[in-house]
């Protein structure tokens, strides 16, 4: 039987701050990646959300990301790999604090936002993210984007890598996605995009905007979390995957 | 033979800032407590300051303070347990992150500055900090002022622990610090922190600036390691312990 | 004719995150405190809101709060009063840039929760507080909590001061609120808090939850901005007024 | 008399960290660039190194940088026109309210590393920094790299600037600065930068790494106040400018 994975980041409030409907979200999903203080999440934050991925049998995972509160981890910097490797041991290790106090199981690692981005293209980015998950662990699932540099580190390190797919994004000739500054980077509607993620899991291919099929690996599929509709079509996906015999599962 | 642990707050650089002489400290000591990026520190001082106890095979502990760092984690605040649970745990988890990575071994936490004086006293937050601990790894020894609540917490989690005591300060006729802020509170003579210092680990009886011998339990004594003469002095009290027939190991 | 002052905390976004209905409740009230980025606030939010205020005739205040983001500024410290003095000169100037880039003015500083509460008893931080404003700018009105510290520390230095009530809390027989922790400290009555309101701006008096008629001086309600209910109950309030022959003006 | 302005980057300290050794400095220069809290300084610091320059008259200005205290505002952010302009509002702003609290007067504004680096290239960066100082007061003095893009922004919005030139820095033919990571980057013989200086402000030319002479408006030269010899090295020039006959005046 087909399976696939259904991951979300997760624990992006901060303080007062609240982000994401974590609490709703967390019933179609199959893996969390939990924010660890950088861009977003809080000390509080990361205990309850692990609690909450452990009541809901969902796998966990750290998302640690660039330094940047007021950015939300979404501007690129001008960062070495040292520094890389540095601050994602931290945050994997804060994570693993959590994990370890529940008795639960920490299961993979998926950068966030302009570090998930850099290490998609920059070799020396994605070895050092690669090194910092294989020293802590080397059992730990290295997310990526599917065929990216960061896949190819993890694969380096001898690490399990899982190829990331997007549902509601369009990709380009070359299996990359289209840059989100051109028109038709998204896919606004909802049955396009569940009918691309299904053809990307069953059939491990993808037609590009510009009509042509290019294979892909589609090992876990990224769902929203904090969009206005994000809830309900989280669930949407979840059955329609079901519904086309696909089994939702964890890796 | 008797024995003692002599331990230092190190790591508490911070980006392009530095503060202490770790370098050269790290071979008058026994146990490392490493700031773990709240009060100070950052992840590549962390990693650095693993790497440096691991070099001179100084026993690593996290160092966790209050998530001040303008204030250097010194000013106490309004917090409640469950916030000193969860901070406990990130910073131990981040540190041990280092700890894995370079397939070392964590053997203690110290809380810092005023979570460390809030701790002595209060027994809701020393309890936080002891169930934290446990929770993460039962086998971590809980560093302590001597006889305080935070002890007292470690005793009822059934935490090995370890009763702090200081060769510079002077103690009350109830077994506590005299108060910074009162005159006779510090003591500037190195010959007589010395002496204070042997005595207590000999006999694990002090002399309180009244005139009263009283008992003290000396598990470890706190090395100083931002002075202007600390190197020297760490050297000195290090030397005296072994002429007096102590065994200056970590615990 | 009586008049009174509608005052709300404003600006307590950051980065992604947002709080508080702003762009509805500014057509209610008469005075914003803006928040200035230590416990809330970040320099765009700043600006948007500078313009807001403008936008609407709205007095602008600065709204200083202590430096803790992950407390949202509620968590009392030790804190020296060269400490507030320097904080409370910083986020004042801060939003003054924006306040002279808009080519606006600054009316008032209000300080933020435990600062707020700090200086309400604290004679020595109450007249840091009024130091810092009086040598920014002497013209600006200190806000505080009606009789506090803070008002006769405004007063010493010479400043205009705002005595600030509020509709939703009960009041002691000294004049005091009552503790928060108390379980009449709340009036969740919408009409009992607004007849506590309008009587407090007419009659200058306020009976308290053991049913005496107290004095207190009445020059600035607080309105709060990011409850459920909040942007209803400010329209209400300020309704209220009006129909009970108040004019709702700025100071 | 031909004139130069010597200008220094000061109050980097942070809380318990210190860099700099602003108090030996201050004799040897006319004009200091305080940090504002973003990349280095916070209000204890900003507070006194204001002060300090009072006392010795010394012109103050603001050196505001990227949020980003770990790395010092080195490091190169992807930050739009709009955030530029806001941060440099902010932290203009609050430098400001010291100043105004000491009854002092801010003349200039110098942005600090990565900032400074990304506006001597970036037309749009530079605007919207030109603007944020021009909105705030027309008559401050915009320093930035001789010839740069800031400098042509400062001059589109009617800004009073200053041609910034490094005496241990070596030029290339476009008169840019040859780049740190070349080499010859660097001119470490203090004779040979002292010389270079002199030319720059008697003959407003440089001679290049490459041999050419090329010309270079030289209004203010770039003190160095954190390294081993910074303070021989600035009586140093000061007193060689003088013996040539050159007045060092700030602007």
């Amino acid at each position: 039987m087909v399976r696939i994975d259904l991951n979300c980041d997760m624990g992006e409030s901060f303080g007062r701050y609240t982000i994401g409907a974590d609490e709703q979200i967390i019933t179609s999903i199959t893996s969390a990646n939990i924010a660890c203080g950088f861009h977003a999440g809080d000390p509080e934050t990361m205990r309850k959300t692990v609690r909450l991925a452990l009541d809901h049998s969902v796998s966990i995972g750290a998302h640690p990301g660039l330094d940047d509160l007021k950015g939300f981890g979404r501007r690129t910097m001008s960062i070495t790999s040292a520094e890389v490797y540095d601050i994602v041991v931290y945050q994997i290790g804060a994570l693993h604090g959590f994990v370890l106090a529940e008795g639960a199981v920490l299961k993979h690692v998926k950068p966030h936002g302009a570090l998930y981005n850099m290490a998609a293209v920059k070799k020396e980015l994605a070895e050092a993210i690669a090194e910092a998950i294989y020293k802590i662990n080397p059992e730990l699932i290295l997310y990526g984007l599917a065929g990216s540099e960061l896949i190819k580190a993890g694969d380096k390190f001898g690490l399990k890598t899982a190829n990331e797919v997007f549902a509601d994004r369009t990709y380009q000739r070359d299996g990359t996605l289209t840059p989100r500054h051109q028109e038709d980077a998204l896919i606004k509607d909802e049955n396009t995009a569940i009918a691309q993620v299904i053809k990307m899991v069953l059939d491990q291919k993808v037609i590009t905007q510009s009509g042509h099929e290019v294979p892909i690996t589609a090992d876990t599929i990224c769902i929203h979390g904090d969009g206005e509709h994000s809830v309900e079509f989280a669930k949407k996906i979840n059955r329609a995957l079901q519904d086309n015999g696909i089994e939702v599962k964890g890796l």
